[in-house]
């Protein structure tokens, strides 16, 4: 079976499964995985990574409405380089100290391929799910897409620029912020359109989308060959972890949350659709 | 630098780490990895692969004395196939039932070795470290050590009684009725000789223990091939899962114990040894 098919069946087998965190309590959980070839790039620094998938995983956190609370790590190499620990352990820590978590500590692994298994705890007496949208309401994306994309292409020709651009901030504060107006919530770890897809499916509802009013981040436009490919980078390519969101009252979300926020559609009765055109259920494929 | 100097890294870089679990306000959480290549000897179902690989992070839930209330995995995998999946998920599950923790779920990836990343949580308002050994306390195990040892000599030979032996029980209920009365406690998933050489660290004291107090698991006697081998293996080989703790008063422990409790020596001032002789630092090396 396929990944997707897979996650079906741990979400029909575990109820408290299938949004970004697992609830217990107020204490929400969320888990992942990194791995050397498919998630870091050669010339990824090992701060980078500590950075970059302790903050994968308080991405989980914000798109809860949850505050952060704490984060561990296994670091999972074929051998340990003081130097490479060291920085794995910065960035670790200086991505949680971005959202008030404190870094805590977790395990050391001998493995083959670099590895990387995050876990972020936080708290919320009300959690923020992917299943409340409702027709008429407006369709909201935090900070820019395809930032990581943007890194991504330019690991080659600029690493220093390519792992700043990796570094992204986890949005645990405006996700504290937005919570009370959002009716749904998830991150863009997958892609805005297959977010889209998938708050569409937890609503049964629909998304209209004005191509107009995404904010693209800036490096999208020079490392992207044409238009298509631009709007490839901008919707499928994933991994920018920005909120995505609903709500009835963007003005109010606009004038609490403290990073910009943008509103780029509206909840519909059915199909996810942008320009009129239907938006493909695509998302994180490199 | 070798994983334990670089666990001795993390533990300078992060006061929080460097006990059994980290401990978050009156929250535990702990980290794990397992791989197949080191943990999961062929013939190692899914189901208890599950349970082994959950119920490793439930132990370091036990060794603090806390109530365990959650856990969550990673499944890694170069393919999904549906039934080992449901296996998995059984086992974890199960697992987890036998201590009161609710299993919430996790995440999938695609990679090349069977991987699993494992989180546990508890909740205690007194949490017992790995420091409070004082000479003159008695020192003990629950239950019996080379259970893990047993089963995997058996793969080969017998590998549903090898699985079965794989799925031991985390010892929730035993450590939460042992903490009150706890000085200083860990899990023995490095095997009991590595286990006292890291409480004596801790607490800066000795370890007098006498080799027929130990209490063996009968697989032991049948897969040993000799008198050193046996020894070996209830000492050094590890992954046992069972609680090594100090304590002034074991007999209200043994009272009070859902479980067997051994005696296994006693707290001294300096030096770990066995029957008068220096015990070698040294576990997991399979």
């Amino acid at each position: 079976m396929d990944e997707r098919a897979a996650l079906g069946l741990i979400g029909d087998a575990l109820p408290a499964a299938g949004d970004d965190c697992a609830i217990v309590g107020s204490t929400v959980v969320t888990t992942d995985m990194l791995h050397e070839t498919t998630d870091f790039p050669p010339g990824t620094t090992r701060y980078t990574a500590g950075w970059r998938s302790v903050g994968a995983s308080l991405s989980d956190v914000a798109a809860m409405g949850a505050e952060a609370t704490a984060a561990v790590a296994v670091y999972a190499a074929p051998s340990f380089e003081e130097s490479e620990l060291r920085a794995f352990l910065r960035g670790a820590r200086e991505v949680c100290e971005t959202t008030g978590a404190r870094y805590v500590g977790g395990d050391l692994d001998s493995h083959e391929e670099f590895t990387v298994a995050t876990t972020a705890l936080g708290e919320t007496d009300a959690p923020v799910s992917r299943s409340g949208a409702t027709p008429g309401e407006a369709v909201c994306v935090t900070g820019t897409l395809g930032r990581s994309a943007g890194g991504f292409r330019l690991f080659e020709t600029d690493p220093e620029r390519a792992n700043e651009l990796f570094r992204f901030e986890p949005r645990v504060a405006t996700g504290r912020a937005v919570a009370p107006h959002a009716s749904a919530m998830m991150d863009s770890s997958d892609g805005l359109a297959r977010s889209l897809h998938q708050l569409a499916e937890a609503a049964d509802c629909g998304f209209a989308i004005e191509s107009d009013r995404l904010p693209v981040h800036e490096s999208v436009a020079e490392v992207a060959a044409d238009d298509a490919d631009a709007r490839e980078l901008a919707l499928h390519f994933g991994e920018d972890f920005e909120l995505v969101f609903t709500t009835p009252e963007p003005e109010r979300v606009r004038e609490t949350s403290p990073i910009p926020v943008a509103v780029v559609g509206e909840v519909t009765e059915t199909s996810v659709e942008m320009d009129g055109e239907p938006l493909p259920d695509r998302g994180y494929t490199h």
